[in-house]
């Protein structure tokens, strides 16, 4: 067993149980809880066949004494009281929800239509290791990304910290992801017999929340707000999200070079050549976001984004962060298989 | 518009809005009402976007004055009640609950755990056309059959009824299901990401309701009640039902060639050659059952049984049985394309 | 059986198969033949169930006397040379194809890589009925428009032609299609294992066919060739097309108005309240097109298009345009339920 | 890098990529060469990008020098010859075709039509861990079983063991298996279009080829031949196999308990409780086999059987004969994450 000792608040749902499994291997980690208002008392088994015997608990009665990192998988609002206590108990936090991804009560009130539950614990850093990977390792406090978020980040910010869009004009971004990002909560809108065979867009323009993190973070390096017109769509398949973003480009060329350096050394960002194209199944249960760039015309360059959403947008990323909190290398846990010797 | 005025109970549902397709192609209907207590006022377009602008009504508020004809696709409990009324009203009832499908008291009790709601109308008529055609005609009140129930019933009536089956030994049937037989109300087990890429059984056995029905209409001809073992599963696609029965049998050649005779004739239910095995892409939106008959040895035949749940499963059984209740052609409105000439 | 003697050149595909199940509902029309290189001599039954017994003849095979309409589901340049040979015998032609879209020789060989098999024909009127539908009652030879531009097409011509997209600025179309779009020949990209929990984008930018007679439609009616970019991806669903059409325009109020008034007496074109967004679910298996509109920002008019690729995308509109021709209401045989009266 | 050098014949199909890697995890291995006839000289990444880069060979060009074990993912009859010339250079061969799983020529001819390309080599050992581990410690030659036969095998064996079985009855088989099953070349049947919706038995009675080697263990254990019926159906998802058995037994209890102690010690066969069953979702991507158990009558038990037909049905268990060759663990580098402690 590892010599950190970390507990997971939210176990049950799909992000919570990527997490479990990525942090099991884990050479470094020892569970000490996972917890589960709803299945509280009962076995992690009862509800993934393959999980160790780990008794759910109610977040309320976890003892934090000895634990050194909680990972919060909890529904936005439930996450923020859950990470107070734990900073005041001196135990660090990744919250995967998104209580802690805006700067502001504000912005947090306008994209969330509710007070901010621990206003005083923002501004935290945002925990996108290969744009903020030096403030992440001096941080106690991690607010993880979302799914969409880190599409759209990881394609504009080389762009808009070399100065590399025309100015004013729209960014276009067209994404799409599979249902496990709606949970595991039963709504009409996701069962079966109404996403098989359809394809659904929902919240476009300006609407989806994930907007207020993405232009926070790209107007701190010098975007105008209110460029970015997104449109999020339901695929019918459970995990993956495919973004397409028409970046308006000064250049095409610098753009492309601004992104392929940008992500060169990274080991968990793969950019294609030019002339392959970015899909699902590239990133699929894999920790691995996958870059493709396509200049449509001189001044439009289309960046395509895949990552899984359970993953490199949620569970993976975050053991991306606990590495770096703790001092591990970055990749541990997440690249099992070793790369092999050309031969 | 047709001279016969009819009603919908249950419009919302899956089952509902094919059913309403269908008598919106019937030359000789006119749709009277269609209720839902949960979307009462509201535009039926407001559910099916191609839907004609019919305002839906609570069941209480609906005036049976004029109305012939009642299609009831409602729960079971839920049915009886307008069943009775309907019938007292002098209304005709297609009843496509399973609320008329037993023929006492006590089998609905022991199937569906709890007391019949209407045990003076019992017993009803069975509508299964291609077996009970005559008796279906001079009714008033017909119970349209369940899905998985028309499926081994079309296999094994003829066996039965010809006394092809061997004795004492079970009779096996594994079927697969689309998820709009679980419906449209959200549960967790029938969201997206829990059916994509699964198949799961359920109720396996001697478990799932429909054996009840089965039985009844099975050992009315003759069979021993128990030999029956049914096993439905969750297929991950929305539509269609395919069952295998493995059936003892004395003679493969009397017994394939009893199935062949049952239906030779029939429009609405296709044998194919033997060497083809039916599948569900043969039904899935067509108001066919579609049959295939493999001699695995001299005493197993195989009948896979294909039928569209919503349809030969539900709504289309339905029009037949309304078609015969009122004296039209049995397949008006379910064979909408002529068939061409040879050429 | 109808008065008009037609054949079907093609008719063992996805396209084919509904458009003859189409034309089996006309009531003005007969099916004289249907070829099939492939299955030639076999009947139509072998590859379609419930499909009329028609003995499918080779192309070479037929003859054309007394019929007055082909309809040429065959692949690009196959087909303008049965187009020209059926012309001469003075037989009407419906080319499902791409032979016939482009005006000019040039722009065929730009865009196909292969000289033009029929240089004699061009031009021809181009078949979407919702904007030449005077033309095409006057035509003798028809060209059926690609999946994707119908989409692009119905979204840009109302807005082009009313002069309200703003100059030089990129107009991005970024669309899904199902699988039955790439045809029903294997290939290993379109195994199930492959499209399966992927979306897979192709062609994107500036490569993609269909942008030649979308641009052609469009710069005939004042817009500057080179502004589209377009990025069509493979779903995992059979059926539909979702386009998503970014306009940057002059005016919100006046775009929605524009395309609001071109289809508002429309049969085929649904265009839903402002607030509502299409999906395939609205439109796969009908010949619609649903259309929805949401303005992002001020200048940017997100245009959600929604077809069938099968029907309005290819067979559907292909008896739009036949209709037209023979002087039958436009709709005869795709609007098979009379709309309800409401109640 | 491990210390037994392996090489793999055809790493380019679903098979051997997932073997590839499980074998790149697995601490004592060595990768030597992976052989592609269609992509020698090309990088394994051509084909799937995370993969390592390594040069793909042809079969013809391998050097074994130095290899201790090599694994065939090679299509039968190509596979035999193969496996001959590694054992004549002293190579140990895990063969995951149907070329060594059958004992004797008579049987091969029967059942794959063709005359066996190595009869030298018969007979070999059946790879199946759970019911040969001993023989295949002391073995150079290992013949992996199908993915079928795995399913069928681990429900029947321990019933013919104990001579649990009714005398003469049938054992019906119907089992239901994702796509991947079929292979990476294309073919119309299993392109994207027909599979989508559809659910398609095939090979159905006694046709199918894995029955011979699973009567051949069988009938070792005293199984009269003849007895087993088998319907394999192509499920609309890409991985797994879910085989439902119904097994008559003299006696209810006596069964299940034969069945719960013969992997009772396990670590890779999972029997559920009794009153849960087994699902595709439990064994996805798992080397695990799920088993439940199901008492339909006092005389036919339910055995449900679910493997990931790529792992359990082929490559994890290629590397648990593996292991067992070289004296590992047999579950190295197929449990990954370790066990939690109970909390």
């Amino acid at each position: 067993m590892g010599s950190i000792n970390v507990g997971i608040y939210g176990g049950t749902g799909y992000t919570g149980w990527e997490l479990i499994q990525l942090l099991l291997g884990h050479p470094e980690v020892t569970i000490r809880f996972v917890t589960s208002e709803r299945l509280a008392g009962k076995s992690l088994k009862s509800t993934w066949l393959h999980a160790p015997d780990i008794t759910l608990q109610a977040a309320a009665a976890v003892d934090l004494q000895g634990v050194e990192c909680v990972f919060l998988c909890l529904p936005h609002t439930h996450s923020a009281k859950i990470a107070a206590a734990a900073k005041e108990a001196g135990v660090s936090v990744i919250d995967l929800s998104a209580d802690l991804r805006l700067n502001t009560t504000e912005d947090y009130e306008y994209w969330y239509k509710v007070a901010h539950p621990a206003p005083e614990l923002l501004p935290v850093v945002y925990g996108l290791p290969e744009h903020y990977r030096e403030q992440i390792k001096e941080s106690r406090l991690v607010a993880n990304p979302g799914c969409y978020a880190t599409t759209m980040l990881l394609g504009l910010l080389p762009l808009v910290k070399a100065d590399l869009l025309i100015e004013n004009m729209p960014i276009i971004v067209d994404a799409k992801s599979g249902t496990s990002g709606a949970g595991r909560n039963p709504k009409q809108n996701i069962i079966f017999s109404e996403v098989h065979g359809n394809l659904s867009p929902y919240n476009i323009g300006r609407a989806h929340r994930h907007l207020g993190e993405v232009e926070q973070q790209l107007t701190a390096v010098g975007l105008e707000r209110g460029r970015l017109i997104f449109s999020p769509h339901l695929l019918p398949t459970d995990r993956g999200i495919l973004a397409a973003i028409y970046a308006p480009i000064k250049d095409a060329r610098n753009a492309i070079a601004a992104i392929q350096q940008a992500y060169d050394h990274e080991p968990l960002v793969n950019t294609l050549p030019v002339g392959e194209l970015a899909t699902l199944a590239h990133v699929v249960r894999t920790p691995f976001a996958v870059i493709s760039l396509t200049s449509a015309t001189e001044n439009i360059l289309i960046i395509m984004v895949a990552i899984d959403n359970l993953l490199k947008g949620a569970a993976s990323q975050a053991v991306q962060n606990f590495n770096l909190l703790f001092g591990f290398d970055e990749t541990t846990a997440l690249l099992t298989a070793t790369q092999g010797e050309a031969v």
